[in-house]
């Protein structure tokens, strides 16, 4: 399993992945599923996946060979909008799926989902989920994430303290505790996370952060969170006496 | 959807089970699936409920018209022990299932699973879950509790606060703080919040709390918990400049 999200503020774009990929208890790896396209001076794209891992490769690869290829339907560096770009991956993972399907359905799913964001010089910042069709719904204020994968332990912490007015750090904060959240109830996402923080209008692609499992500032945070939380669940008050117990 | 929780602690039992039956967004309506057996002198017997709300209602009913009854395959009042009980609930199942399956698969999963817990004199309290296929799990000191139905977002509270040597009332308040996650993130499920707490070893069905929506108790402890874990976030330390942002 996989666990991407995806977090699009007035300020910029916060995007996390965890690393774990296991087709079985016996074969776990470490892949990296955040990938940011080539350098270019007017775009900085970012494509985070989930899904069948050879599908994921394969879409993620070919775009990343084809940019600035100049070809109509897989080079996203001559794309003009975020919008055209997502329905490039689109159309890419159906044209990938429709060459590998009846090869890899005896074996299991050949289907995997996409989150693409990103700015391009002129436009504001943009998210885009890209669905197992091919289609593509985007992020506004008022869902100011998105999430793919093992996506519902952490979605409470984000439901409840997420909006678009936080900092990118307050942001960055959040999406940790919702990746703590879902890694300590299930086995399938792993360490490390891979982190990037855009700040709005830079147009240039920030380093990836890797985020490991002893890593200090993540290892406070999640003390923190957790001793808190518990001097929290203390300090409210019990039930009515009246319901028993 | 639903959402039914059961914890076992070492002082007792603690059942919460939310309302809600929707076959589609215009057909929504309440229904109780957190149901007591007839009472009895030597035995307490709970069953939760999820799923074909028709597979539920035949054989929770079922079961309690033929409580007392004598008969071998559907008596709760004479089996021995609660693993027998449980068996006893997945039989059931099966035999509804297998009467009702070719009929109802047309328009839908006729299939379902149950929490059933309680106590018999001699026994200690306990709890299992009986999978859609009428086997059974028992849960122990070491998994403190079980779920069924839309179980994913109210686990991580549970996960962090949760230990079998919590008092009824604190147990009771997790599960509330794990049914406000659930229901924060997810609309199919819905209050009111069936509650029963059950102190061990008082063999008799204590009567069952039905937390509405506006429930002064419930009310305060969500903003209680809402303005505690803001604050809380809000006081963790920022991610290292480095990463950016």
């Amino acid at each position: 399993m996989t666990y991407c999200l995806a977090i699009i503020l007035s300020g910029g774009l916060v995007l996390a992945s965890d690393s774990r990929s296991n087709a079985g208890v016996d074969q776990v790896a470490r892949v990296q599923k955040l990938a940011l396209m080539p350098s270019a001076p007017d775009r900085v794209v970012a494509i985070q996946s989930a899904g069948n891992l050879a599908t994921t490769q394969a879409v993620v690869t070919t775009l990343t060979e084809a940019f600035g290829s100049g070809d109509e339907e897989s080079d996203l560096k001559r794309a003009d909008s975020m919008f055209e770009i997502a329905n490039l991956v689109g159309g890419q993972l159906r044209k990938i799926v429709a060459r590998d399907r009846e090869f890899v359905q005896p074996y299991g799913d050949p289907s995997a989902s996409f989150l693409v964001s990103g700015q391009l010089a002129g436009e504001r910042p943009r998210l885009f989920e890209v669905y197992s069709a091919g289609n593509v719904v985007e992020a506004s204020s008022r869902s100011p994430f998105l999430q793919i994968g093992e996506t519902k332990y952490g979605k409470p912490i984000l439901d409840r303290a997420l909006s678009d007015d936080r900092s990118l750090g307050e942001a960055a904060k959040l999406a940790l505790l919702s990746f703590d959240a879902t890694m300590r109830s299930n086995l399938s996402v792993g360490p490390p996370i891979d982190l990037l923080l855009y700040a709005a209008d830079r147009i240039q692609a920030p380093a990836i952060v890797t985020v490991e499992e002893d890593d200090p500032y993540w290892t406070q945070l999640r003390k923190a969170y957790s001793e808190g939380l518990s001097a929290l669940v203390a300090s409210l008050p019990p039930p009515p006496a009246a319901w028993g117990g």
